[in-house]
C-alpha cells in the first residue's frame, strides 16, 4: 500500500465510524482542532487509562496528579516560556504565506532568485536578491520578505472579571504614542491579570514537588505522573491530529538522586519501549533515537525520542529526556521555596555526614497520547485481500487493536431480530456491562455486514446468536483478526471476551 | 459538629493528605485555580469513570465524545453565549468592589443611605442617596457606584500564528480615537483570529450531532455524553472548587421525541438522583428542586437542579433541563445544515402518511465534576468520637466513600519490615494491582498510625501481614467503618477487595 494513502484512508475512515471529526465542522471546522467521536473518545480513553496503569496503578513509586491548565503566569516566566518559547516569524510579501525563518530554505546572502508574481504557477517572473537573513520564502521562492518577528506559541487570556482594553483604551486616548509605547502601557496593564494555557503539562509537577513529596511521605526515587490537555499556537499545523494546536499528554517526572540519570535514563527508555511494544502489531515501526549534542536543550544532559515510523517517515511520539535539576532550581530560585530532599540515610558527599540535602535530578518520559492515538490507529489498519462466496476479489479490512484498547470489546448480534434471539443477545451483553466491559448490541443489517462494520472499528469479538443458541445455550464466536468462527458455550464465550479485555501484564 | 467547620475539615484535610492543591501555590497561588493531589486526581478520576460507565458503558442509547474546549466561535454566537453570557459589572467608588449589579442588595431609588468612607470598619461617616438603579455596593453599603458595563464571562484568546495587537497599533498610531472606535477596531482586527474556550461541554453534542448520529446509527431516543474541563471567568468565586473559573462538568444531551419531553425529564431525574444514592451515605442530603416559571431559561419548558446540602446550604449540583429543540434548531438556522432526524417508522402528526422527519427535543442531565467531587467529599467525612487504649477520649476520623470511589482500594501493611513480611506483602499488593486496583504498600511507622492515616483517606481495607501469615498465610483485614479487624486467608482477602471495589450495578 502506498505509504501516503494510509494516512488518506485513516483519516477517511476516522470520519466515516466516528473517530474523530472535525472540530466545528458544520461551521466550516476550525484549522487544526479535532473532536473524537464515539469510538475516537474510547480509544483515546483506553490508551490513556493503559498509561496511568503502567505508570501509577502497577507501581508503588509514581503519584499522579491533576493540575489547572491555567497556572500562575510567573511559571512560565521561570521555566523560560515566555522568553524562549518564540520562533521568528516572517511575512511574504509576494504569496503572503506566514512562515518561520528559521526553517525555511536556507540560502546564501546575495544570491539571486526567481519566482512568479504572487505566488502562482503561471504568472510573470521577478528576480530578486537573498537578503543578509539569508532565506527565501519556502512556498513562493521569493526573497521579498517582512522583518522576522517574535511569535510566542504560548495562548494569551485574561483572568478575572476586568476587561483589560477597556482601562488600556482609556489610557491611551487622545495620546500620539509610537507602537513601542502603546505595546508597553497594554503589557502594563494586562499585568495583574494574564495569564497563559499552559503549553506543556510538566511544570505544575515541578511547582507541587513539595506538596506531593510531603504528603505521600515519597522516598527519592519517586515519579508524579499527570494526563491532560496543552496548548500551543503552532505555526504549521499537519498529519491531521499529529500536530494540533490543542493536544492531550501523558508526562512523568521522575525524581532522582544526582549522578544516578544515566542509569534511570536507561531505565525509562526502556520501560517505555516495552510499553508500546504490548499494544503494537510491528515493534520494528518504533525506534529509540538519541539527541545530537547540539539538538539538547541547554538545560539537558541526554535526550532520546521514541519515535514512530509514520507514513511520512519517522516522527516523534514520545521524548524521555534527563533534565538535570534545572526545572526545580529555577523554581526554587524564584520562589524562595526550598525546593529540595533530604536523604538521612546517604552521607553528604561534600562533609562526609550523614544526612545529605540536595535537590533531584529529574528523568521525564513526556509522550502525546494524541500521537499515540494515530500510531495505534496506523498500526492496527490492515488490509487482506481475499475472495467473496462467488469468488470474486474482496479485500477485508480490519483494525487490529489489542483488545485492552479496542473501542468496543465485543459485538453481540441476534442473526434475526425475533424469536427470543435480541432478548438473548440482551442478557449476554448485560453480563458483559456488568464486568465493565464497552460492547455492542447490534441488530440492524445482514450478519456479513455487521462482521465488516466490527472488523473495521477493531471490535475483537462477534458473538452471534442464532436457533441453536435458544436450544442448547451456544453461540457463535467469531475472531477478528482471522474471521474463524467457533462454537461454545455462552458462559465461555463471555470468559473470553472479559479474559482477552484485561490490560497485558 | 458546627457546619462551617465542617468546611474548614475538608479544605485542610484535602491540603494536608493530597486530594487538593492550591494551584501554583509556592507563587502566592493563582485565584480560585486548584489542582488535584495524588489522592485528589484519583478520586476525581473515578467518579468521573463511574459516571461514564452509568452513562455509556451500561446502556446501549447513548454514546459519548469529547470535543476539542477552543470551538468555531461561531458556535458562541449562536448559542447565545457572546450576548447573552453576560453580567451588569460595577464597581464601587468607595471601597472600590467590583460586584454584579443584578446580585447587589436592592433598595428603592431615592433611599438615604449612610456608610464608612474607603469601606473601613471606623471613620468618617458619608451620607448618599440611591440612585435610580436601585441598589448599593453589597460590601460597604455605599452609593457611590459607577455605571453598569457589561461583562462576559468567556475567556477569549487568539488562535494563529499573529499576534492581533501588532496590527492594532499600527492601524491606531497616529489617530485620535474614541474608546468606542478603538472597541471597533479592535474587534474587527480580532474578527477571525478571535477565539473562546468553551464555558460548556454542552454545545459540542449539539454541534456534532449529524455526525454522532450518522456514524452510529443511533435511533431517536438516544444520547450524547461529555466529559471535560470548561471555563468562566467567574466575578465571584467561592467555597473553595464549589465555584471557580476552570472546572470540569460531565454533561449529556438526550435527544427526544417531541412531546416525550415530560416522561424523559422524569426519567433523568429519577435516573440521576438514584446515581448519586449509590454513592452517597447520606441521601437525605440530595434533593430536586423544580425551577420556577420565571427562573427558567427562555428555551427551556421544564427543569429541575440536583441539590445537595453543602455547610453553607443548599446548593446545586446538577441542573437537568428540558431545552426543547431551541439549539439544534439555533446550530441549524445559523449554518444551513439540517440538523433533524427522520423515523420511517413514524407517521408525520402533519400529514398523517408515514415517515416523519423532526428536530429532535433534548433533556439534559448536566453535572458538576468538581462539585460532584466536593460533595462526595462532605457525605465522606466522618468524626467517631471514641477513647484510646489509656481510656483517654480519642475521636477518630475517616473518609467513609463507596469502596469504587475510594482512591487506594486496600493498604497492605507488613507490621515489620523484616523476617520475610514486606515481600509477603508485596505479593499481596501485585496480585491486586493486576486486577486493576489502586492499592498502597506502606511500611512506614506503627500500625496504629497507618491505620488512622488510611482512615482518613477513606481506605476501606487495611490488610495486615504479621509473624502468623508467614506460617498459614493469612493476614488480618480491618475494616475502615467499623474499625473492625478479621483474620483469613490471603486469597479471601484479595477476593474481599476485589469484589467491594466494584462498582454498585
Amino acid at each position: 500500500m502506498n505509504e501516503l494513502d494510509l494516512m488518506t484512508k485513516i483519516v477517511s475512515l476516522c470520519k466515516r465510524r466516528g473517530f474523530v471529526f472535525q472540530s466545528s465542522e458544520i461551521y466550516g471546522g476550525l484549522k487544526s482542532a479535532y473532536d473524537y467521536g464515539p469510538l475516537g473518545v474510547e480509544l483515546k480513553r483506553n490508551i490513556a487509562a493503559a498509561w496511568w496503569r503502567s505508570m501509577v496503578y502497577e507501581r508503588d513509586d509514581i503519584v499522579g496528579i491533576d493540575a489547572s491548565i491555567v497556572m500562575h503566569p510567573k511559571v512560565w516566566e521561570t521555566s523560560g516560556h515566555v522568553s524562549g518559547f518564540s520562533d521568528p516569524l516572517v511575512d511574504c510579501l509576494n504569496c503572503k504565506e506566514r512562515f518561520r525563518g528559521d526553517k525555511a530554505p536556507q540560502m546564501a546572502a546575495g544570491t539571486e532568485v526567481v519566482y512568479i508574481k504572487g505566488g502562482k504557477d503561471k504568472g510573470e517572473k521577478i528576480k530578486g536578491v537573498v537578503n543578509s537573513r539569508g532565506y527565501v520564502c519556502p512556498i513562493c521562492g521569493s526573497s521579498e520578505l517582512s522583518e522576522e518577528r517574535q511569535f510566542n506559541g504560548m495562548f494569551r487570556t485574561t483572568l478575572g472579571p476586568v476587561d483589560p482594553l477597556d482601562e488600556f483604551f482609556r489610557e491611551i486616548k487622545g495620546k500620539d504614542l509610537s507602537e513601542r509605547d502603546m505595546r508597553g502601557i497594554y503589557e502594563n496593564i494586562t499585568k495583574s491579570s494574564l495569564v497563559y494555557l499552559r503549553p506543556e503539562t510538566a511544570q505544575a509537577m515541578f511547582v507541587q514537588f513539595l506538596n506531593v513529596q510531603q504528603t505521600t511521605s515519597m522516598k527519592v526515587p519517586f515519579g508524579i505522573a499527570q494526563q491532560g490537555k496543552s496548548f500551543r499556537n503552532e505555526i504549521t499545523v499537519e498529519h491531521f491530529i499529529f500536530r494540533s494546536c490543542e493536544f492531550e499528554q501523558m508526562e512523568m517526572e521522575f525524581f532522582i538522586e544526582p549522578g544516578t540519570q544515566a542509569e534511570w535514563l536507561k531505565y525509562w527508555t526502556d520501560n517505555r519501549m516495552a510499553w508500546y511494544a504490548k499494544y503494537t502489531n510491528s515493534p520494528t515501526n518504533f525506534r529509540l533515537r538519541q539527541h545530537d549534542r547540539d539538538e539538547l536543550a541547554h538545560y539537558s544532559d541526554d535526550c532520546f525520542d521514541v519515535e514512530y515510523l509514520y507514513p511520512w517517515g519517522w516522527g516523534e511520539l514520545e521524548g524521555v529526556a534527563s533534565r538535570t535539576d534545572y526545572d526545580l532550581k529555577k523554581h526554587a530560585g524564584a520562589t524562595g521555596v526550598k525546593l529540595s530532599y533530604f536523604d538521612q540515610n546517604k552521607a553528604d558527599p561534600e562533609t562526609g555526614k550523614m544526612g545529605w540535602r540536595y535537590v533531584p535530578y529529574v528523568i521525564e518520559p513526556a509522550a502525546g497520547l494524541t500521537r499515540t492515538f494515530l500510531a495505534l490507529m496506523l498500526d492496527a489498519y490492515t488490509e487482506e485481500k481475499g475472495v467473496d462466496a462467488e469468488g470474486k476479489e474482496k479485500s477485508r479490512v480490519f483494525l487490529k487493536f489489542h483488545p485492552s484498547i479496542a473501542p468496543i470489546k465485543a459485538a453481540i448480534l441476534p442473526l434475526v431480530k425475533k424469536d427470543g434471539q435480541p432478548e438473548k443477545a440482551n442478557e449476554i451483553a448485560k453480563k458483559l456491562r456488568e464486568a465493565g466491559l464497552n460492547v455492542s448490541y447490534d441488530e440492524q443489517q445482514s450478519i456479513g455486514k455487521r462482521y465488516a462494520k466490527h472488523d473495521e472499528v477493531g471490535t475483537p469479538f462477534c458473538i452471534t446468536i442464532d436457533p441453536d443458541t435458544m436450544k442448547d445455550d451456544t453461540v457463535t464466536i467469531r475472531y477478528r483478526d482471522t474471521a474463524e468462527q467457533r462454537r461454545m458455550p455462552i458462559a465461555e464465550a463471555i470468559e473470553t471476551v472479559i479474559q482477552s479485555s484485561r490490560h497485558p501484564l
